[in-house]
């Protein structure tokens, strides 16, 4: 069995990086499309439009009826991409210049909003049954995940966000749309309503709990990350589950010791490794780490009961299943 | 008749405006969904949901069922001038602060992009039967419309452009969205596929006219704009089809001159208004005046010749050349 699931999510990787790669764009404005042809051959794990085709193959044998719907959730989340680069300035991701560094802000904009008119392309390729579903439960989801970076947005500026927000944030940045891939994958798939619905809620708690080890895993990490440094969400003063957690449990003279640590300005690299140091210091002290696992699973394991209570094709279960455990134990 | 045309265009204006303010926005994130509000309630002509509107009366009696595609049409074009705002560093639109101005660059990059989405939401909300051709259509004008802003961004940092770039840019930024309304609202109405691309013919011509128009406007208009100064595109050294054409038809010398004026600096308001009034006369000298005036016929005549080959409900054509007209006639 295990040779097998590897071999088919294999496979329909590399049709979705096909599917990727064909994606044609006119040569001219170069400064417009060139940054989505970039973006798009940055790599990445494709999480989302593998979660569509294994969603489709719940209900249907055949996964080619959701290929075009994965290929606009992955449009659409490059979208995301290129956009936030820009309102939090970032220069490097997935260890390459970003978009707004490489092309200047305003064509980070534009081909930005060319990708989200692109996404919408490929989403409407479906049976033409389901495709108001589908857009609506898209359009949803896109809507929530702008809710979601403006809710981030707002947090920076934040001393104290309780745990309650900060999960309430997450569910839309990165939860909306896992939920979405899917529901729309079940949707092109043939999923009755209330399948389709539970899919939803599975991709929701699938995409906290994949944020929640994002957070863990950048400070506890023990394998180096591809393209970021360890302790990087520590560095720039992120609200995390790990620093949000902290600020609620600790009492208040540790809560001004660790705004300190925070809000101070840190010129010398051995400044900062110290800080880093020893935030992540207090994390393990206060067992914050223990409790981000705790966390991490019970998100996890809300996802898989949900999903074992969807009636599918048995075999297609298994795999996203599957699926689902590799990303649980990734450790980077 | 003509009162009846004016009852009936300030019926569906009306009819307009309600729609869009019984949009609903989430209360929060506020500085999200508060700049959609303040985007939308600074009126404007609406011009192209009327469009989307008296074409759906072309071929259907009446017009419920191209109403919320109309609403997507203002929405898109108001995500538009979101975005384009922060690109051109624009503080003021139609008399108020602009949202990038209100609320700076990173709330008015997310916002509009809510905006877009929600576009396509109210584009879905029509007959499912032509729904596909109608998502195609807006896609397709989408991405002209940004290619349209890029080549616009790009012809601000050349010295020379070409007329035939200039009215291709146009053809981009301003006409493919009035094509889009037109079609989209046959569409809606029950348009034959060649009667839908006729259409599309119609408003490209129509949006080209229209530009042309305002581009000579802005110099020569005789009473002042609302919330524009006279000669605003001279001041802001714009590619316009005034200058484009004049520096196309330029001896040496006077292009010297005009490259001079154009790139000078000027401290004083008295020294500015100079700027202006020598090139304004530079203009009349040449008569590009004249030659605008020419151009902006052919467009409007071409549009109203390609719209009357089009079979439709007699009474409708005449209220759609009827209120082409009226914009033909416009002075401000």
């Amino acid at each position: 069995m295990h040779h097998k699931y590897a071999a088919h999510i294999h496979y329909l990787r590399q049709k979705v990086e096909k599917e990727l790669e064909e994606i044609s764009f006119p040569e001219r404005p170069g400064n417009l499309y060139n940054p989505l042809v970039y973006s798009l051959s940055a790599g990445g794990k494709r999480i989302r439009p593998l979660l569509v085709l294994l969603a489709c193959e719940l209900f249907a044998r055949k996964n080619n009826l959701s290929l075009y719907p994965a290929i606009g959730i992955e449009l659409f989340h490059n979208f995301t991409l290129i956009h936030d680069d820009i309102m939090d300035e970032a220069d490097i991701r997935r260890n390459r210049k970003t978009v707004y560094k490489k092309w200047g802000r305003n064509s980070a904009i534009l081909s930005g909003d060319v990708m989200l008119v692109r996404a919408y392309d490929y989403l409407c390729r479906c049976k033409k049954e389901v495709l108001p579903e589908v857009l609506k439960t898209f359009s949803d989801a896109a809507v929530r995940v702008c809710e979601g970076q403006q809710l981030d947005m707002e947090f920076e500026k934040k001393e104290e966000v309780s745990l309650r927000e900060y999960l309430g944030m997450v569910s839309r940045k990165t939860g909306a749309l896992v939920a979405a891939s899917l529901k729309i994958g079940g949707l092109t798939g043939g999923a009755t309503a209330g399948a389709a619905e539970r899919l939803w809620e599975t991709g929701n708690n699938l995409g906290i709990a994949f944020q929640l080890q994002d957070d863990y895993l950048d400070t506890f990490s023990t394998g180096m990350k591809f393209g970021k440094k360890i302790g990087g969400d520590i560095m720039s003063n992120k609200k995390t589950f790990l620093s949000v957690t902290a600020m609620e449990l600790a009492s208040g003279k540790e809560k001004q010791r660790m705004k300190n640590l925070y809000s101070g300005y840190y010129s010398s690299r051995a400044g900062r490794n110290k800080k880093i140091e020893t935030i992540t210091g207090i994390f393990r002290e206060m067992e914050i780490d223990k409790r981000a696992t705790e966390y991490i699973n019970r998100y996890y394991n809300k996802c898989l009961s949900l999903l074992y209570k969807i009636p599918a094709r048995s075999r297609s279960s298994e795999t996203l299943r599957h699926f689902i455990d590799d990303l649980r134990k990734r450790k980077s």
